[in-house]
């Protein structure tokens, strides 16, 4: 049995699309047990609209909502009842759930997982890990991508070695791990990235590094894990998103504008739809906050029902990969060749 | 008259584009003279070819060309008879020079004007500064975007003003000016966006301060100038770039996949060149180094004559705006009131 706890409450859409991903996730997997938290009576509504083995899905009743406009430390704190909070307790006290999936805010979920699961033995930084389709149709991804916006060289390497573990479990064969930097040559960048670059030349841990990234590549497909801090790495995922954002909307305006262009747009209706899909980060799961001792995935807060039905089947990969297991070997490999 | 140095042997269509769009320059304007730095012979006989007003038009003979990839303070302090040292040397020695253009390597442009021509009195650190165009059709610009890649809150406070007296200069009254920073409240961020928020929110310089910006909002068109250190200037800069780039590499594939897509393209030709056009930064003119002695463009590498003359343009707007006085008077008031 694969028991997962979900905040029924968290994001824009619930509860109904988290029930519904719920749902699909248990009739496609009968291992599944998915623990839903939030307000009993409306969950127990929502789900007398569908079929599914009850015994697959349990509940634990909680009155509150954490929302997006609250500050997250009083919120983990003071709203102690919270369909949030009362998962990540959940995730902590028993035993045998391996994950928590949370569409609510990512402030309180991040908090949250830090206050309530804690950091993995030797893990300095918890990081924020999402996944990115790339130009080439491959999957690439961000270590950290907003976590830590204060970091060290020594967290950085630590990223490198979380991000490799979790991208091998997702499949990927010997990952191409970057380091963000301004320029691609060896000796480029701040301080703090020159100190990365070396630790990571130098990591006695097996990670394939392949050298400085500049932020122009990152959709090229050519790297499989880009290692930076929080904040840099908040930009770099940010500013891809809001090109792609923008560029769509430039098109829209100047189709709308002309004749022709709308006939052809007609015909391009197909590739347009391809385009979207093929960058819609949600197709490929939540973040995954790297470093915790439970699984924790950030689902987008405009996440439909496919959207949590594949945030849970990646909380299954990882938990059947031994993920958490994974990243506490490398790192303990790590600790004792510094020692 | 107005008096600049164009290094013509900088970029990768030295040097005939750069004669073609220097001749350009000075048959619209005739107050302008111009000062050539390159292989002399080889200048007079590109020159040859073109009809202009031969005393608006000069040559300073340098037999060497510095290239991408050599070290940029070896390159500055080694190669004395290059086209970039020659016009920098220029640019220094003669008052009458108010600026100077290259395309050359962005490393010995910088280094070199930092070690030739000097910052302004009361720079702590001169800023790269590009333009670049919106979803809006309007333009919006990134301070520092990679000259300094360690930076402390002060500089960037320096680069708000300077980049507020630019964008003033090319006519966008009151500009918008914001903190790039992981979210919008304002006691969000790094330790130095913290204290850069508090420095800009509480500053004497009359720069309107609009709060902190996400890099997914740069082309929204919402603000004017983003006031960042040159690390994540140049992964905001650079990941736009590339997504961009991406996502257009990506609809050509699709389209040519696609029989109806490629009927489809037929019709939005005109579409996909107004994107295009629209997404040109060179047609901006080239990124302007803020707070040296004297107007520093680096012009792209691929310039052509069409952006040549555009940076030469821009140049001289900025010497008929003042630039470098009004930026000297905006940091000593702000000195002023900090005694």
């Amino acid at each position: 049995m694969i028991k997962i706890v979900v905040d029924a409450f968290g994001g824009d859409n619930a509860p109904n699309e988290v029930v519904s991903g719920v749902v699909s996730a248990i009739n496609s997997n009968e291992k599944l047990h998915i623990i839903l938290t939030g307000k009993e009576e409306v969950l127990m509504e929502v789900l007398s609209g569908y079929k599914y083995n009850d015994s697959q899905i349990s509940i634990i009743d909680a009155r509150e909502v954490i929302s997006n406009n609250e500050s997250a430390t009083e919120a983990i704190r003071q709203k102690k009842d919270s369909s949030l909070v009362k998962a990540l307790d959940c995730a902590k006290e028993d035993d045998e759930v391996v994950g928590i999936i949370s569409a609510g805010s990512t402030g309180a979920v991040l908090t949250g997982a830090f206050m309530k699961l804690g950091r993995m033995k030797g893990v300095l930084r918890p990081a924020l890990c999402p996944i990115i389709p790339t130009a080439q149709g491959t999957i690439t991804s961000i270590c950290d991508c907003g976590a830590n916006v204060d970091c060290k060289p020594e967290y950085l390497h630590q990223f490198a070695i979380m991000g490799n573990a979790y991208l091998k479990v997702l499949g990927v064969k010997n990952p191409r791990v970057a380091l963000l930097n301004v320029g691609t040559e060896d000796h480029k960048g701040d301080v703090r990235s020159k100190e990365t670059f070396e630790l990571l030349k130098n990591s006695s841990s097996k990670i394939n590094f392949v050298g400085n990234m500049e932020a122009r590549d990152l959709l090229s497909g050519d790297y499989d894990l880009v290692v930076t801090d929080g904040f840099a790495g908040n930009v770099l995922l940010k500013s891809t998103e809001g090109a792609i954002k923008n560029l769509l909307t430039i098109m829209k305006n100047e189709i709308k504008a002309s004749f022709f262009s709308k006939i052809g747009a007609l015909f391009m209706k197909k590739t347009f739809k391809n385009i979207k899909k093929g960058f819609d980060y949600s197709n490929h799961g939540g973040a995954v906050l790297l470093g915790c001792k439970k699984l924790v995935v950030k689902s987008h807060g405009s996440s439909t029902a496919k959207n949590f039905l594949t945030c849970i089947n990646q909380v299954v990969t990882m938990a059947e990969g031994k993920l958490v297991e994974n990243i506490s070997k490398s790192l303990e490999k790590v600790e004792m060749s510094n020692e």
